[in-house]
């Protein structure tokens, strides 16, 4: 309970912070930034950044300043990537989260340049951490970021296995491809928010590579969970329609590995992801971090 | 004829630096390597990395390394505009010169990825000059000519210019809001050249202020010219159907101001931008420059 409620708390401050980071609706261009806004605002877990804080605070990161700006960016990054994800030529979704999705509100052509306005301005969100920089350390940290939340969400991520994801709808998916898509679709993003936490509270190298097995980890175990509740959650907990992926004959790890095998992964993946975190040098009582609480609720939410 | 063979080669040096740019076809995600490559390899003037190139010449810039991944991310944000300008929801169309667009050859769902992975990979190749810098001086020139790539395309650029034009398409645009659209949707991103051509070279604030101003004038001159060259031109010279804004019914310079105006309005906003150009503090013999040159045949192009 206690967790829970320190959750909410924080979930209200990323809420704050989205808000801040978008464009007062007017002017000119004024469609655009309420589009923006519509879908930026439209509520969910807010992961990616929280995983951002929480990592950075995980290796003892205090000032925030440079830090929300890539909170911004990356939720930017996720909801732009829903946006087009939802358009009449890929997933063709009415509704996302109960409300109806942008091109139902904007039209087509709006819910397009929406998407490209959210990520183009997410790289410039970020980029306002530069100007933020106390010195030339924490500026060096700030670059790095940069380039990860430049790579992650690109060709050599998330897109690309949106793409595959893509190409393969509705045909039966093989074991490497599968991974492939899990990695990438939804593994880079966790990758690159924990890798940012960490670049900007001044983790060295080895410690980033270490955080970024983890997260891949943390990501394998989040997709596979997402699988298995899709088959025994209901819509009163889960929030949308469940049953769909055997509706839509898609290849999940559940079909591929059957239930049991898809439990166990599910629990391989996170001891794993654990006992990098806890065995992470230099920092104190990793256990006792909101990191770790957030990441063991993650893994085995139930919605 | 000096001048026009010398562009030439500049233009084919363009064409190396962006096929070496692109990722090799090959992977799960080839797809997309081959859609990015299909859109950005489809020849064009390559105006955008010859500002960069030669901005940053003006002003003294000789080590390649930094301004090359800029003139590649430059070109990318101009064909993933264009990718998603011809999709069927917005301008719905089949060719562009004189090739398939995008969706017409991969199909809607890769044209969308196509641009969106351009954009996103155009950030991911900016970020790489930050390991080309090879001191601090250097990487704070990158960081800024970083923050320049970021916003100049986006909202408050090139996509806020393009979504008011997509909403008042068909109807009759105010002359201010014509102006806006100007400035934004053509305008913007021949700004981003020029000063990111002076940021990576070490001009000073008030350079690359005049920069952008004289790079605004060049952005109305140029699109001023395209208007006229609409009505005046033929398509064997221009290259594709004149008359286009005529048949559409498209409010234009011409339109709203006669063609003497017009004329008159390229004069002068060449003549301001130049008078920059020729007045720049600390350029030695600016009109000697291939910049100078190159402006020149921007603006009076009869193609």
């Amino acid at each position: 309970m206690q967790f829970e409620q320190e959750l909410k708390q924080k979930t209200a401050e990323v809420e704050v912070l989205l808000d801040r980071a978008l464009p007062a609706e007017e002017g000119f261009q004024k469609t655009i930034f309420s589009a923006m806004r519509y879908s930026l605002m439209a509520g969910g877990k807010r992961l990616r950044p929280l995983l951002i804080r929480e990592t950075y605070r995980f290796f003892g990161g205090e000032d925030m300043s440079v830090v929300e700006p890539f909170m911004a960016a990356i939720e930017m990054i996720h909801t732009y990537s829903l946006i087009h994800d939802d358009l009449p030529a890929l997933d063709n979704d009415d509704y996302r989260r109960g409300r109806l999705t942008s091109h139902k509100v904007f039209g087509e052509a709006m819910g397009i340049l929406a998407g490209d306005a959210l990520l183009n301005y997410a790289f410039e969100t970020a980029a306002q951490a530069i100007d933020a920089a106390a010195d030339e350390a924490v500026l060096h940290r700030v670059v790095k970021a940069l380039q990860t939340l430049s790579r992650k969400p690109g060709i050599y991520g998330m897109i690309g296995g949106q793409v595959v994801d893509v190409e393969l709808t509705g045909k039966e998916i093989p074991e490497d491809t599968l991974r492939f898509i899990f990695e990438l679709k939804t593994g880079a993003l966790i990758e690159a928010s924990m890798m940012i936490g960490a670049q900007l509270a001044g983790a060295d190298d080895s410690q980033v590579a270490l955080i970024e097995k983890a997260a891949h980890h943390i990501g394998m175990a989040f997709q596979i969970q997402d699988d298995i509740l899709d088959v025994t959650s209901s819509m009163e907990v889960l929030g949308k329609p469940v049953h769909s992926d055997e509706k839509n004959e898609k290849t999940t790890w559940v079909t591929l590995y059957g239930m049991e095998q898809a439990r166990a992964d599910v629990d391989m993946y996170s001891r794993e992801a654990m006992d990098i975190l806890v065995g992470m040098e230099g920092v104190k009582a990793p256990k006792e971090t909101f990191l770790y609480a957030f990441i063991e609720w993650l893994i085995h939410r139930q919605y």
